[in-house]
């Protein structure tokens, strides 16, 4: 047994960044990359507890979906920030691997399109919402217009100043409407992009993965922790909480978003919904040989 | 080891549905939905087999992926049709839950919207594509134009005639651009279709499965036979080929499907791309401490 094979503990309350930005800067630090908060073990011990969120949490995806056939509007979000090599394709692997694709809906925001750029920076993301019953996953997302943009000056410092704004007022809409969202920041250090960048060069079956851009911004890593820790207290409600997930172990990040899912899902708490159904009159209409 | 545990096989020879009317017929009455053909073993055995495929899956998808992003554009659909409890969802749940979500395109096609029915049939279809280097899952398909709406005289016999050619020209040109098309029927029995929709009334927690709808579309059980042969046999081409699927057995039903797209992508085979890097230099550029 592991020392938090006990599971009566909540993460959510230990990850989550508090909303006074002094407070977030101290509980940044405090969390720093390569911590293990309430972690059940070592690594392979913590493997194994994340496989084993898997029957439940499938569980509680099935009721959650079923509970949506009768009107139910409640579904899950989870946002996924954090520098190059900061593990979006992980997670998305191996925890989100645990759960039936059926009831998932992924979507990776990458360079806005031209049909993109002629809307509104909410409009992209707005289309790619999880319906009631589903868990939605954006890998990248609203917040690239408050990162990248600012970093490179992609546009005017008026216009990015009012997107924090414009993404509370969205994200409080969409918890009002039963969307339970979970916002991850996925903090891996500047020494550990570089170990995983070199790991790529070092073997050529991951080149494919590597993009020369990585290199260009990380010269600007200093400017995007400004804009991050802007984003991560600007836009940092109740409704809409960000987590700070040390993302220097990977064994850690994915059992982390595996259980901040699950205790949301318990908290949720989704059951199969009662139909009236005249059981024996059913049954009898199936005898027939047709 | 099971009887077919030896790996040199071939189900999509044995399950592939002869291009011939009369054959199709012939060869739709020998495998029958109960059967399994080229099963590795009984029920666990076969169930262990399909869950050993999930690593090579894995592996595959991941090149299949990789090389896309060297421009190549080889990429997967798998349609999966039949009657209802003939177990889309099981699929999906069990089949591709083995494989990495990011590398799947998952869509269900419902009763067509108001938007959908403006334009052609093919129009959701082709939207939902997937992309080069990914899996895409039709549940339910263009096929469904000429099902149900033949079936239910929705529309005149004219129109639905005329699409039989215009799916053959939409899969012939998808074929063509690098897209794998699998189609599979998935063929369930009158009488396991009557014990699964009781064995959803006899489980209050499956009650939410269970759809008023099913009990009336059983009624026209044998016009949808009729409607499915001549989608089946009017549509099969070497690029688009239909397999029958034994249904009435979940475990093969499983396997069956896993194991014709591990087939399907190991005839594919993959690479990860060669890029030409300067690796010392970009080495040496990570090696700045900024």
């Amino acid at each position: 047994m592991g020392k938090n094979d006990k599971d009566d503990f909540s993460l959510r309350d230990v990850l989550q960044i508090p909303p006074d930005p002094g407070d977030a800067r101290a509980h940044l630090q405090e969390i720093h990359p390569a911590a293990t908060p309430l972690a059940p073990g070592k690594k392979s011990h913590t493997k194994k507890q994340m496989k084993k969120y898997g029957p439940e949490l499938t569980d509680l995806q099935e009721k959650l979906y079923a509970q949506a056939q009768a009107d139910d509007v409640d579904r899950v979000l989870i946002v996924l920030q954090g520098m190059d090599t900061s593990g979006k394709g992980g997670i998305v692997e191996h925890v989100f691997g645990l759960i039936n694709p059926a009831g998932l809906l992924l979507r990776s925001f990458k360079a806005p399109t031209k049909e993109e750029l002629a809307h509104d920076f909410l409009w992209r993301v707005t289309k790619a919402l999880p319906e009631p019953g589903t868990i939605g996953i954006f890998d990248r997302s609203q917040y690239e217009d408050v990162l990248i943009v600012r970093v490179h000056d992609l546009i005017p410092e008026a216009e990015w100043t009012a997107r924090y704004e414009a993404i509370n007022g969205f994200e409080a809409d969409l918890a009002a409407s039963g969307c339970r969202i979970i916002k991850c920041f996925l903090n891996v250090s500047f020494s550990m992009q570089r170990e995983r960048l070199i790991a790529r060069l070092d073997d050529p079956n991951k080149h494919w993965k590597f993009n020369f851009g990585d290199i260009k911004e990380r010269g600007y890593w200093a400017d995007y922790q400004v804009a991050y820790l802007d984003a991560l207290t600007k836009c940092n409600s109740d409704g809409a909480p960000w987590y700070s997930i040390p993302a220097d172990h990977k064994w850690y990040r994915n059992w982390a978003i595996s259980r901040l899912l699950l205790e949301t899902m318990r908290d949720i708490n989704p059951q199969y919904p009662q139909m009236d159904f005249d059981v024996p009159d059913l049954k009898g209409q199936l005898a027939a040989p047709n």
